[in-house]
């Protein structure tokens, strides 16, 4: 295998490298989890990393066991995705995002920089991410024991864009090629192709042809 | 002293770890800051980080002199801890959070990732603090020489929890058991056990029993 | 040249490290970019960067080739500087900052921890961003090939201040000495030394004299 490595690159056991990767200097690769004796996350002992061809893990970038990362992805600077995770191909975590345990990110997906995707979520493709988004799976945060079950993190549908420092309320659906504006806070499930704004998030209007994912 | 060091660690002279604590890869313990020639933070000569028994500090965390963390802490990765605080047993500091100088966290209070824990706050036990929460400490955001007398960070009741995104103002009290929701900007106290929800944030309803610390 | 260096830095070749400089442990400099295949930004050979004297860059910061750096500026803890940038003298970029691509930042303006300014920006001199705010630059978040003719960063003038958890929509600019509210979202220009609040926000008022840079 054909790898290029940076300096201060850590590579725990078994971790695998696909041909072509870029691994930059003090990336973690192959981590594994350090729970908390609180923590409610699962404590199974945990497969290695995976990386497909030709994906650039950035400088300060951690990826953990567990997760399996396609082709031709960018984890950027001083991102992070933790453990049980599964990311499409040519997919990009921006930098300094965190991808939470067990979330699936769907092919050609974008996270934009600093954006935090919470455990339990599901992005499928060619969704788009804006800076600082911010998603949640708790509406207990923490209390009582019935919030183990009602846990869920967002569903964002294919092709749908979610606007710069947004907040998503726990298990809201976004729908295929809705837009959710800059700021929003988005209570509710958002219907296909809608596009909502403000705080709660309502309706404005639809996504006009021209901006769909086979428009233009 | 027995403890777990990874790769890459950087221990400043005097740190005190603690009996079976973790430190990971690339992880700074005990640095001095460096402050702005124009930093209006104090420049007295700091004593060594104390680290108490059992407390991970995580791949590519900071944690400064000057301040004492205690048993069984998880600093997350890439978070960062600055220089006189005084965080409590059994705390969790998120992946990527920073808790600014001169701030107290009581024993158990969880602050989730990428959160912002401003200069000079005070959080009491059993806090929850959600994803990407803002806390601020300067309503004249480095203007005019009064503000120095009046700059105060927010001070966060036991047991109280705010919500993802969630944007505090200068010197806001959050009363016990108080509940903040995901997106709200807060600019008056909130009462003890109020559902506030937002921007401004106005109060909906109160906390349920079975939601309480001692209640479900 | 007499500078500083911590533990485990990495200098990419050509870099220029002014008199005085302090470069601590893990940070990384002159890293030339890695673009996705599908990313819009150039691909031109990027010269070295430049450090001027007296400047500090902090634990695990990331500063990026084609990028000068004035005196006396402080990159803090884990912050992340792009390519193509110029930031003025006495500048503080605080911990957690992303400066993207492109971006010019005036002198002894602040940016504080967490913030997030996207390419193309303009930040005048004497500008303060609080910690956690959003800027963004695309109206149509990746889609559309006339996006990239309208693509545009905020422009801050002189003396302005964006409050904690603040959000820019692209394109807007901050008019001189104006004061947007914590938790904000800002959807047209603000004019100069107006005071905004809310989502979306509105002028409740002017900065007061003693507020202003040569006022008090």
């Amino acid at each position: 295998m054909a790898y290029h490595l940076g300096e201060n690159v850590v590579i725990y056991p078994g971790t695998v490298i696909g041909e072509g990767c870029r691994i930059a200097d003090n990336a973690v690769l192959g981590k594994q989890p350090v729970l908390s004796p609180r923590s409610t996350a699962p404590r199974d002992p945990l497969p290695p990393l995976e990386l497909g061809p030709g994906t650039v893990v950035s400088a300060g970038a951690i990826v953990f066991a567990g997760t399996r990362i396609g082709a031709r992805v960018i984890v950027a600077d001083q991102a992070c995705v933790r453990e049980r995770c599964a990311i499409g191909d040519d997919a990009v975590i921006g930098r300094g995002v965190l991808v939470e345990n067990d979330t699936v990110i769907g092919a050609r997906t974008k996270i934009q920089a600093n954006a935090y995707i919470t455990a339990y979520s599901t992005l499928e493709e060619e969704v788009f991410v804006a800076p600082c988004v911010v998603t949640t799976n708790d509406n207990f945060m923490g209390r009582t024991e019935k919030r183990h079950a009602l846990r869920r993190g967002p569903t964002i549908r294919r092709g749908a864009r979610i606007g710069g420092g947004a907040v998503l309320l726990p298990g809201i659906e976004i729908g295929e090629e809705a837009f959710v504006g800059a700021g929003a806070v988005v209570l509710r499930d958002v219907p296909a192709r809608a596009v909502v704004v403000g705080n709660p998030a309502r309706q404005i209007r639809e996504v006009p042809d021209e901006e769909l994912l086979d428009g233009g």
